[in-house]
């Protein structure tokens, strides 16, 4: 039988420790040479009646087989850029039937090739951002960081934190995000969650003031995070490239990027200035900063590079690219404790398998 | 509602004039830029206890926004490489439950996004490989084209017939494969589907003396057609790179090509000999032979360049890589064909998509 998932289900089902868990394992697995994931690619055309929209079709494959995981992760998307305050947003529209957004995860089993799974991307994305940013924090920030401020109140802010809280000795986190409203919810909820207080902080500078890691998680696609505000020994991270201003880069004593330095394949009937590929909103916000010498996440998990260096050092993690290997390891990792617990809708595997030979 | 479709419902819902002319104006939209196709990218890994084949996560993309359609085909292999008589044979291994092959294509809109259909692959993968040697034979063979060799009689082999039959007036058709009984109960079958009489031939000399059109459709990966077998007028296709031996390349007048010189995207943990891309059996087949000024199907579509000139010229035409826009485009017409005919497993949208901003 194939498996269907909801994000409810598989909200249900992950916990931070063991994604942070499956995701070293994979490293370990790419590492090594035995695993292997595609780039994301993002196919880009124009999106039939609303000439302020791109349509995006993206997709990025991994297989770990010492996992047993195969999966492709799929995104069908409206995306419009408009501007929210001081800065600008990439924001997608949620154009399916009910004012839904599409994006699926397709799991497959590397031994017997079935499709073991079907789910949408968005808990497991969720928890693969957290995971791999906890994992960061665990090379690079101090192994005492007791005090955290986010910056960002949305899905992804809470994600960051159940990863921080997962490798760190968490005892106070601040939250500020531009509207009031959301930053206190957040906060409420949060708390709730973590039992830990969180804090709503009514400026960026109030909320990272005393912090040992600050973590931004935005959909801002400029710098929300500056040079001026950094602290020995502090740790900064990012899940999106440009939050983390080149200045600050630039003062940091050592920048980690999770996979390395590569764009997504691009390709698009509608230019180069599409989707997150926009002038400055990728790898084009910190041209003047040379990433080549950064270590990657592989290589700090690896020990073959250092991602900290005494309690004094400034260093950032910035989330760049995410990779199918992820979504192979995190949505197999849903799937296997969702049989286990009974969870899901099962179809027949039959439907999406075939007797002819393609 | 998202709709589920088997190749059976798949197989009587589409007509090979209907593929070639969605695939027809599926180029028209790519050569006007408006389309965008992402070459195929195989993700290769050791594959779990058996240590004769190798597991493969292929996908490719392509979004059609004039009809509509955004779609991925991807397919779940384990690949083995028997040796089947005097040719080298590339074998899927059919390892999902109940001795099955996975492949599927997902098809989206892009008007809204939605998730319109999950089908198999099967049928949509060989109507397209017979609708795109048609539209290569439309251009390339003599117009009078009535005699026609088919070499192979499996799957492929059908949809080539299919393909001539819908572009030429096709009066005789000979087939050859190694097996007589294959041969034999291939030429039944389609004597009476096309309402032309097929043949069984006891070799290929046999099969194409006399013929206009040679179309090679069988899984070896060593050339099958040879120069010695070329006559003036000739027109012969291959649905695989090696199929027509490199001496026939340089003794035809012209060689068209599907896509044009491009290999797949290959990411392997099991070293270059995997897959299809064991040393010879892609480009690496006629390393030889010069293929820049080659034509592609869209240049000789759009009338950019010429398939043929004149009655006595041999020409070849080479379907080298698939590509994501084919399964857009035919996949496309299966759902509006199943949706008017009311065919198919309808599953609720809410399954497929979500309400979190991934």
């Amino acid at each position: 039988m194939t498996l269907i998932l909801s994000n409810e289900e598989i909200d249900g089902l992950l916990t931070m420790p063991e994604c942070i868990a499956a995701l070293e394992e994979a490293y370990g697995e790419l590492h090594a040479g035995r695993a292997v994931t595609r780039r994301r690619s993002d196919c880009l055309t124009p999106a039939g009646s609303r000439d302020d929209a791109v349509y995006g079709f993206k997709t990025m494959d991994g297989v770990v087989p010492g996992q047993g995981f195969a999966a492709v992760r799929l995104n069908s998307d409206l995306v419009t850029w408009p501007r929210v305050g001081n800065t600008r947003r990439r924001v997608k529209v949620p154009a399916a039937p009910g004012n839904r957004y599409v994006g699926l995860v397709m799991l497959f089993s590397t031994e017997n090739c079935e499709p073991l799974a079907i789910m949408p991307d968005g808990v497991v994305q969720r928890m693969r951002v957290g995971a791999t940013n906890g994992l960061g924090a665990r090379c690079m920030a101090r192994a005492d960081a007791g005090d955290v401020a986010v910056l960002g109140s949305g899905w992804q802010a809470g994600s960051q934190l159940m990863a921080i809280c997962a490798v760190r000795p968490v005892k106070r986190i601040r939250c500020f995000s531009p509207d009031p409203e959301n930053r206190a919810r957040f906060s409420r909820e949060m708390t709730e969650f973590l039992g830990i207080e969180v804090t709503p902080a009514d400026s960026t500078e109030d909320a990272i003031r005393g912090a040992d890691v600050v973590m931004c998680a935005t959909n801002a696609i400029e710098a929300v995070f500056f040079d001026r505000w950094l602290e020995p020994g502090m740790h900064v991270s990012s899940i999106k490239i440009p939050e983390i201003d080149e200045g600050a880069l630039r003062r940091a004593d050592r920048v980690g990027l999770h996979f390395g330095h590569q764009e997504p394949e691009v390709v698009s009937a509608v230019g180069v200035a599409a989707d997150d590929h926009s002038p400055g909103t990728g790898w084009q916000a910190h041209e003047g900063f040379d990433f080549s010498t950064c270590p990657t996440l592989m290589q700090m998990l690896a020990g073959e590079a250092e991602g900290r260096a005494g309690s004094r050092e400034i260093t950032c993690f910035i989330n760049d690219l995410g990779l199918g290997l992820q979504f192979a390891s995190v949505a197999g990792l849903a799937w296997r404790k969702a049989r286990a617990a009974g969870i899901g809708h099962d179809l027949p595997t039959d439907w999406f398998t075939e007797t002819v030979h393609p």
